[in-house]
């Protein structure tokens, strides 16, 4: 039951950005239009505030909409920019690879795996709440308290450098995913995987945590 | 025979090098001290100019030498700086291999082909004749082109970013190892695996090539 009300918040989001999108379409606005002011999408759409919200800034980082500070929000594109990039991707899992190999073997103090499971447990409720912007926020920070974990200075340089990519792909996903699901159950393994330093666990585990 | 004349091209450079680091050290040379200029350093080791000149090059690359334009060498530090530093040496790898990986399947040019040849043969012949700056900057342009050829615009970026250390490195290699051969059957069977598309056999040699 739990789990369904779980799913149900995190459709109830993906839906609201799909209505979002058709407006766009069905009312061929172009760029630079303005969108309906957030009561109207509310009462339109018959959703709460807060999901309006988390939907603009799913495509908002998307590139689809522009959200300006007590203007209003604008249609930017229509497409989504970066359609694939499985450079990204690839790069991206090569670093976590890395850096999940160097780290079973570095000598972890408690307060990273604490610091570690709070991102986890952050990432898989708001999530779980439907609250996008939360969520990918809580994503990257575990990420990327892996790979400082793994305490090679260039890994976390350049994991750095792939973040602001690595957030709008994350958005993006949501935006497109019939059923985005967010594999919370993966990362949980995947936390469980390095506390144990199960090495072919957790490389198992960075396979299926992303796309 | 031949075989054995770049042998000792090699081995001529690197005792020079070792003569200069142990005239340092017996003599008491102190941070700041000047070396002998280069025709007293001929006499003494009886050397010619160039296998000097390249030896200097070698010991200023590794932090131990100081070479001031039309002034003189002086002592910079007496030990290698960065002793071992596996952690540059994993990053490179991972690099290279994912590189490689990508590579594999891409759609090479002749021409990327004949600049990646030319640059092995400069790499080889350089080294056979004990000029160890030209030789490593070959072997730089060598791996460099590699990894561009992945069309991977991440990989390419963050090699470079480790160009110089992996210069020095390669410096002091030079200067520590008692017989240092560079590798280049390693670096032909690299290359011939590259043309065939045999990954295994790719990724066999890059292990090989370094170190």
């Amino acid at each position: 039951m739990e789990q369904k009300s779980r799913q149900k918040n995190i459709d109830l989001g993906t839906e609201t950005i799909k209505k979002i999108t058709n407006y766009i379409k069905s009312n061929r606005l172009s760029v630079g239009d303005k969108l309906p002011n957030e009561q109207e999408l509310m009462d339109d759409l018959n959703v709460g505030r807060s999901t309006i919200r988390e939907a603009m800034h799913v495509l908002e980082y998307s590139g689809i909409v522009d959200i300006r500070q007590g203007s209003g929000t604008y249609v930017k594109g229509f497409k989504i920019i970066d359609e694939n990039n499985p450079i990204l991707w690839k790069t991206k899992k090569m670093l976590e690879k890395e850096a999940i190999t160097e780290l079973i073997d570095q000598d972890i103090q408690p307060n990273d795996w604490l610091i570690l499971k709070s991102y986890l447990t952050r990432r898989n409720q708001l999530l779980n709440q439907g609250k996008f912007k939360g969520f990918i926020e809580s994503d990257i920070l575990f990420h990327t308290k892996i790979i400082k974990m793994s305490g090679n200075p260039y890994l976390i340089k350049w994991y750095q450098e792939l973040s602001p990519l690595w957030k709008s792909r994350l958005n993006q996903l949501i935006v497109k995913k019939e059923h985005y699901s967010g594999k919370s159950d993966y990362h949980n393994q995947l936390f469980d995987a390095l506390v144990d330093r199960n090495l072919h666990k957790a490389l198992k585990m960075i396979k299926l945590v992303g796309r």
